[in-house]
Formats: C-alpha cells, sequence, structure tokens
C-alpha cells in the first residue's frame, strides 16, 4: 500500500509501504475512513524533534475493522471504530484511573497516514459506534481520535466549572477545540488568544467570548483586564512552547487551573514562581480513551461538530502539500483521503 | 518590649523592640500565649536566603485580643484569636476563592517572637475562638496559625481522597502533619519518608502505616515496591529542595497529585517530565485562614493534637538555642513562652 513516510526536515514522502497485517493475537487491522495531519507531526517536520530514520506518520484514525487478531473479544469484522494515538489495555492500573495513555502496556500507534493500519491492544484502544456512521459524520469522528479528546482533556485538566471563566492560549486545532469543550462543560467566558482571521471566525463558532490578538506581555495584560485584575479560573496551554507556558501561568488567577497538552518542547518551570502564584497544573498526552464513548455520543447528537478543524481536504497522494500548508499557517488542520 | 532579631546567619539574639501599637484603623494588637520558631525561619537563618538588615522574627501566632482599632468589627479585646503569617481581608477575589495568602491587600506578619504583635486586617485575619480555651491547648492552637495549617493544604492540594495511598516526603513539624492531615481525611496507606527515630514514632502516631528511610532514587523505589509499580494517588512535598520535589514526582502515579508546601528553594521543573507523568501539581503559600474554623474545631473536639509537634519549649530569652536546635535537627519545632 502507499503510505506516507518523513525522511527529514520538510521531507514528506508516500512511499510503497508492507500492507498491515495481524502480528499479535490481540491486534485489529482497519480500513481507515480518513486519515489527517497533526499539530505534533509539525515538530520533527520541521526538524525541531530529530528523527534517526524515516518513520512511517500519523496517528489519528478511524475506519472499519477489516480483520481482528484470536484473542479479540470487544471488536469485529465491519464495524466503524475510533481509537487514541496510544494503543492501552484498558485494564491495568493507571487505565482504570483514567489515564490510558499511561497505561502499563501502551503502544504508540504510527502509520495512520495510509489505507491500513495495524492497531494493537484493540480491544482495549478501539471503541466501536452503534452502527457505521454516514460520510458526512467522518471528520467528526476522525477528530476523536485525538485533536477532539486532546481538547476536552485539557479544559478538564484546566478544571473547566459551569459559569467559569477560561483561557485558551494556542488557536490550532487543539485550541480550537478547547474552545468547543469549554463551551460544553458550562464556561460563561471563553478568551481565545488568536491573531488570524479565520481561526478566530471557528473560536467564536465553537464558543470564544473574547479574542486578545495580543501576546507575551501585552496579551496577559489584555486577559487581566478582562477579568478585573483576577486572571482566569481555567487556562488551556494548547502550544508546548516556553512563551505559551508562561502566559498561561500569568493569566491564571490564584487557586485557578492550567490544562496544558502542548507537548513541552524545551519548557522549564521556576517552582518558586508556581508556588508564589497558586497556579494548579496537569498535563499530559490526552487520555483520549477515556472521552471516547461520551464524546461519540455528542457527534451522533449533534451537539459538537468537531470536524470543522478540517479546512483543507487532499488526497493522500499530496500529503507534502498538506504538510506545508499547515507548517505556513495555511491550513488549520487537513485531512487526507486514503 | 523584648522579641527576636535575626542579624544574619546563625545570628539570632532579644532586643529590645518598641512594643506594638495600632497603627491603622483595621490592626489589632495581641498579646501572645506562645510563639514558635518555623521550619522557613531557618532558610535566613543559615544565609540561605539572604536578608538586607536585622528583621524581627516569627510568623505565628495566637493570644489574647488587647486592642482594636476603631474599623475592627468582627474581633473584640479580651477575645482568644488564632491568625496566619499573612494577613488578608477576606473579602477580595482570591480571598472568597479560598486563597487568602493570595489576597490583594495580603501583608505579611513579622515579628511574632515577642509577648505583643500588632495583627493588620484584623477582621479578615483573626479568628476568635467561642471561648477563651485553656493552657493545655495553647500549644494546638499555635500550630493552627501555620504548620497544621499548611499541612493540611498540603493534603488538600495533592487531593488526598478516603482510602487513598499517600506519599508525605519531609519530617518536620509540616510534613508531620501532613500526615495527621491525611489520616484525618481518610487516607488509608500513609507512606512517611524519614530516617529519624523520634520523627518517624510521632509520624506513626499521626496515622503512618508505613516509614521509608531510604532516599533519592532508592527511596522511589521503595515507594513503587510498596504500590506494586503504581506510585502513590497523593504525595505531600514539604521540604522545597529540588531533591525532596524530585521523589515527590517520581512517587507519584499517573494521574495523582502533589501537594508542595516546602518554600521552593532553586527548585526547576523540566515540562516534558511533568507533561509525560501526568503529574497534577499545587503549591503555595497555605490559605491557612481558609481552614482555621475547622481546625479550632478539630482541636476542641480533641480530633487532632497537632501540638504534639513542639518537642522543645523555651523561654523567649533563649531564642537562639531553639534555632540552634532546630538547625541541628535535635528539635522537630521550638515552642517559645514570651
Amino acid at each position: 500500500m502507499q503510505g506516507t513516510v518523513l525522511y527529514g526536515p520538510h521531507d514528506i514522502r508516500v512511499d510503497e509501504l508492507p500492507t498491515p497485517a495481524i502480528l499479535e493475537p490481540t491486534d485489529a487491522v482497519i480500513s481507515l475512513s480518513a486519515s489527517c495531519i497533526c499539530g505534533s507531526d509539525l515538530w520533527p517536520y520541521r526538524g525541531i524533534q530529530p528523527i534517526p530514520q524515516p518513520v512511517p506518520m500519523g496517528h489519528e484514525y478511524c475506519g472499519i475493522v477489516e480483520e481482528v487478531g484470536s484473542e479479540v473479544r470487544s471488536v469485529r469484522r465491519g464495524q466503524f471504530v475510533i481509537g487514541s494515538f496510544f494503543a492501552s489495555d484498558n485494564t491495568c492500573p493507571h487505565c482504570l484511573a483514567g489515564y490510558q495513555t499511561s497505561c502499563q502496556h501502551r503502544q504508540y500507534v504510527v502509520g495512520a497516514q495510509a489505507p491500513y493500519l495495524r492497531v494493537p491492544l484493540a480491544d482495549g484502544t478501539l471503541v466501536p459506534t452503534r452502527d457505521v456512521p454516514g460520510k458526512e459524520l467522518t471528520p467528526s469522528f476522525l477528530a476523536l481520535s485525538d485533536v477532539m479528546g486532546t481538547g476536552w482533556f485539557a479544559a478538564d485538566a484546566a478544571n473547566v466549572k459551569p459559569g467559569g471563566t477560561v483561557v485558551v492560549v494556542g488557536d490550532g486545532a487543539v485550541g480550537l477545540l478547547g474552545v468547543l469543550s469549554a463551551k460544553q462543560m458550562g464556561a460563561e467566558r471563553i478568551i481565545a488568544m488568536s491573531r488570524h482571521d479565520a481561526r478566530q471566525a471557528l473560536a467564536r463558532e465553537f464558543g470564544a467570548t473574547d479574542i486578545v490578538v495580543e501576546r507575551g506581555d501585552a496579551g496577559v495584560e489584555r486577559i487581566r483586564e478582562l477579568t478585573r485584575g483576577v486572571g482566569a479560573d481555567s487556562v488551556l496551554e494548547c502550544v508546548g512552547t516556553q512563551e505559551a507556558m508562561t502566559q498561561a501561568i500569568e493569566a491564571t488567577r490564584p487557586g485557578g487551573s492550567i490544562g496544558y497538552v502542548g507537548v513541552p518542547h524545551g519548557v522549564t518551570l521556576d517552582g518558586a514562581n508556581l508556588f508564589y502564584r497558586h497556579v494548579r497544573l496537569l498535563g499530559g498526552p490526552a487520555p483520549v480513551r477515556r472521552y471516547l464513548p461520551d464524546l461519540i455520543d455528542r457527534v451522533f447528537r449533534g451537539t459538537i461538530d468537531p470536524g470543522k478543524v478540517f479546512d483543507l481536504v487532499l488526497p493522500l497522494g499530496q500529503v507534502a502539500e498538506g504538510y506545508r500548508a499547515m507548517d505556513e499557517r495555511r491550513a488549520i488542520k487537513t485531512l487526507l483521503q486514503p
């Protein structure tokens, strides 16, 4: 089959790869309804996160089960399924506590920018829908695999409550879906930090009540004005840089919470600063598996439409343009048709 | 009056100081039933936290109200009162959110190692008891002013829940009272890290179920053994050093929480490490004021006896020996009789 391989900075190609097959009795192989490019794929694409050798790319997926291993019990051929970027057994203590991305037997899923994908630990990882959804829902179900679940975790980790004031740092797909999540959780005021017209518009559509275009100290100053000097109850950090984290910390009120889901690159935190600011911090790879049943239900009910973050749709063969468009911020998120 | 003044590293003296008087109409002056030396006083005493000039010491206090300013309404002459080391108005947004130590008008209270003390913002800061308690309760009420409230906040910030597994890093008075707090909150297993006989004994008396004498990697290894490789639900970091914080982070299970109350000195946190460990962090100067009514009630009912941390009682004139004994870890905590 044809699949995406990253060779080095800005060098992404479609190569002939072996078609995935069952390797372990707990595996499933699925035929992908769609795949996509993640903001986190841009770290290695830009060379900020070096890769030792060419790597197949893609970790977001949904589609039809083609084959299952002999020990798979909860998923069967023909079902439409969604899974997370970390396969998890969903039975270990960390999974049972709701942190499936820290599963004691977790395996990173790679190679989803392709027509077929092998998913390990299928019983723990894949969630089947009640029936095969119409194609118009594919983008939204695909979004659940990572960005929507990650935005949801950011809001959950930031302790978003009904009536609360929320700041979202980062206007990528995760940040925008963090806005949507905060809205679903009942936040009264949602301040999105963005200086990009199309993203501001989508943020407003998802529930943002205010847009702050300033960054750094000026951005924090503006948040303080908007919150009468108090700061926000909840801040979602959806970038992963030192600047974004600093902005998040300074925008949070004492006793407020930060949920951070941007993969930290070179981020260090000063213990005394966090201490005197009374800021609560929780982040990490989002335990998407925990949220999937609820989010699937919200998509079916039409309560959320996270697929709107895909503003560029390309055939898999044009994956290089998909990466370029996201790298240059011409696209929020690229959907790839296998 | 005679009061304690720190002149420089290891140079603590009793000097003649002006007797406190009402300066602002919101002040109260109290006659101290007892005062004490705090673990945090050892930072400047040891020269780790430099002082620019001689400073009066002491920020823990309880006693009888002698005089109040013209605007004070909720406290009156003759009442027995307890307050926190930060005076707070208890009406600003941060106070109302329960973070009185981040009060928008907070003032640090100093000079409590003396017979009399001026307390600013008396209405917001001081909590009177229902009647003047017997002298046998003075040590426990004094402990509420800082160490007990701080241990309680550590446990609260670490999200201690009934049935949970708790690790306490640090066997000073705060750590020991963190053990007591975790026990009060219903923790099932409380692992105290201590290599000091008398402190181990008090930890056990307060509710510790296990003692770990190892430190650093060996200490973490032992915690992992005791928790079947999972880690603790809640970890209380009651020291403030990099080593203690690292130990706390590594002892916490994914999704578990750290409450840190040791004032951080040179502590830095790696964003990516916290991210991949799924550790929740909350710390800061304990909002003792929030907990005072409940803790006062527990002392009156005899549910808690935090005064047991005072294992050395000295007249104020011998304050230098009190500091030495704590510095050399011969005493857990020194009570000073004014």
